[in-house]
C-alpha cells in the first residue's frame, strides 16, 4: 500500500509559461486518480510522466476555467489513442452539458464510454467505493458549487502473527484468510484462540483530502480529520486578506489553522495568487500556525 | 509596412511536451491577429512574448480540438486581466454556443464585448476590413466545416517623387494627400502634371494565406495566388498518402503543389502527423516541387 501525489499545477486563474493552473494525479492503493484538470493538463501529465492510460476516475471540483478547461482536451486525445476502457467525470451539474456540446460541435464522439457522475448535494457524500479505495466530497463555500475530495483506502486486513501460527501446527494456509480478516481460530479440541495472539494491528489506512477552491471554512474540520496529507488552497497572503470574502478564498494562515484544527500529518498549500512573485512567504506565514507545510509546485511528489 | 508571422503551435492532434497544437500570431500592417488557438495558445503567447492585449480579431478555421480548445482560456483570461475592448471571433457555426455555454456553466460572462462572426458560406466571402487589412475565407475541404483565411493589405497609396514635385513651387504639403492616391495635378497656367511624373510606385500590399486543416484542393489556387508567404497544412508524408482521403488531410508534396501552382513567394508546411519522429522529411518531399520551403515550428518567425 502506498499514496504518492504528483502535482501537476497549482497555480491560480491564468496559465503562463511557468504557472499551470490546479491539476494533480493521486495513486492510493494502486488505484489511479486525476483531480481537476486546468488547461494544459495532459501536457503536464506527460512532462512528469505520471500514468496516463491508468486514469479512468476523474474528479472535477468546481467549473471555473482553472479548474476544467483542460478536460475535454484530454478526452479527445483518450479518443485519438483508442481508448475503450470506460471514463468515469465526477463533478458539478453541467459538465456532462459543456463536454458533450464540444464533442458535437467537433464532431469527434469518444468511441468508449464516458460516464458522467453529476454532483449537487451540500452534504459530503461517497461519490466513488470499490475494494481499495472510499472517495467522499468535501462541500466547500466558492463562489460557484464546489467540492473538495477525500480518498481513503479500505479499511486493511490484519497481519499475520507468523511465529505465533506456527506454534499451532493445525492452522493452514487456507485459514490465513479468516484470520487476516479479524476471526479467532476454533482448534479440534474446541480450544478458541483469540484472533489478538495470532494478528498484528492493520497498517492505519491511508488517507488525503483536496480542498480547492474555498474560503476559510471550519466546517469541514470533522471531514478531514487526521487525514495523512491535506492539499489546502492558499490564494491569498496576510496583505490581501480582505479580498476572501468577495473571492472566496483562503490565506495562507487560513489553510493552516484549518490542518492544525484537523489534526492532518502534513499540510500542502497551493492555488497562489499570480500577484505574488516570492512564494516562500506562504509557507513562512503558514507556518505561524502549523509546522508540517509544504508549497505545492509543479512536479513535486508527495509520498506517505 | 511589414507583415511578421509567429508559429506558437504547428502539430496535429495530441499536445505533448514539445508539441503543440495548431496557433499562430500574425502582424500585418500593423493590424495582429490571433489564427485558431489548441490547448495551451496562451501560455504559448507569452512564452513568445507576442502582444497578447493586441490580439481584437481571432479566426478559427474549423472545430477540431486541436485548434479551438484553447480559445475558451483565452478568452476568461482576458476576463480575468480587466479587458474592456471588444474582441472578435471568427468561427464556423456552433463557435458561439460552445462557448456561451462554457462561460454560463464557469458564471465567469466577459464584462468586455464578445463578438462572434459564425460562418457557414461554401465560398470565398470577405470577413474583415479596415483601413489596412482585409481578410478573406478561403474554402478547405476537412471532415468538417473548414476555412483558410487570406489577409492581405489594402491597396497602398502611391510614394511621393520629392524631387520632381520640388520643381513645381505651386505644390504645397496640402496636395500630397491627393498625389498619393494617383491624382494629377492642374497648374494656376492650366498645365496637368501627370500622376505618374510626381510618384513612385506604391509598395506591393503584402499577403499570407493560412490552409488548414484540408485535403489536397486545387480550388484554392485562384484564391491564394501570387501570396508572399503560404501555411498550407502537410500532415502526412508519401509513405502514408493512403490516409489523406479517409482524414481529408495532405501530404507534404501536395502542399507543395499547391504552393507552385499558386506561384507563391514562400511555403511554410506544418501539423505533421505524431507518428513522425524526423521533420526534416517533410521538407525533402516538398522541395522535390517546389524549393522554398520552410518547416514550422514552435517560436519560430517569418518576415515579408
Amino acid at each position: 500500500m502506498s499514496l504518492k501525489l504528483t502535482i501537476l499545477g497549482c497555480h491560480s486563474a491564468t496559465p503562463k509559461v511557468n504557472a499551470h493552473p490546479t491539476s494533480q494525479y493521486l495513486e492510493i492503493n494502486n488505484t489511479h486518480f486525476l483531480i481537476d484538470c486546468g488547461e494544459g493538463t495532459q501536457r503536464q501529465m506527460r512532462k512528469y510522466k505520471v500514468g496516463f492510460s491508468k486514469i479512468n476516475h476523474i474528479f472535477i471540483s468546481h467549473l471555473h476555467g482553472d479548474h476544467f478547461f483542460g478536460l475535454i482536451g484530454l478526452i479527445s486525445t483518450y479518443g485519438l489513442l483508442n481508448r475503450e476502457k470506460k471514463l468515469h467525470i465526477y463533478g458539478p451539474k453541467g459538465i456532462k452539458e459543456v463536454t458533450m456540446l464540444q464533442l458535437k460541435v467537433s464532431n469527434s464522439w469518444t468511441k468508449y464510454p464516458l460516464i458522467f457522475h453529476e454532483l449537487a448535494s451540500a452534504e459530503s457524500e461517497t461519490i466513488f467505493e470499490n475494494d481499495k479505495v472510499i472517495v467522499k466530497t468535501i462541500p466547500l463555500t466558492h463562489r460557484v458549487y464546489t467540492n473538495g475530495f477525500l480518498f481513503t483506502e479500505k479499511h486493511t486486513l490484519r497481519k499475520l502473527h507468523i511465529e505465533n501460527i506456527a506454534q499451532y501446527n493445525e492452522i493452514e494456509i487456507c485459514d490465513y484468510h479468516n484470520i487476516k480478516a479479524g476471526k479467532d481460530v476454533i482448534l479440534s479440541t474446541g480450544e478458541v484462540i483469540k484472533n489478538e495472539e495470532l494478528t498484528l494491528p492493520a497498517t492505519k489506512p491511508k488517507s488525503y483530502a483536496f480542498c480547492s477552491d474555498t474560503q476559510y471554512k471550519p466546517a469541514i474540520v470533522p471531514i478531514i480529520k487526521h487525514v495523512d496529507l491535506l492539499y489546502h488552497e492558499a490564494t491569498f497572503l496576510e496583505d490581501r486578506a480582505d479580498l476572501t470574502e468577495r473571492t472566496k478564498h483562503s490565506t495562507a494562515k487560513q489553510a493552516a489553522q484549518i490542518a492544525k484544527d484537523a489534526e492532518v500529518s502534513q499540510l500542502i498549500i497551493g492555488h497562489y495568487s499570480s500577484r505574488y512573485d516570492n512564494l516562500l512567504k506562504f509557507k513562512e506565514e503558514a507556518q505561524e500556525i502549523f509546522n508540517a507545510v509544504e508549497l505545492a509546485e509543479s512536479g513535486k511528489v508527495f509520498m506517505v
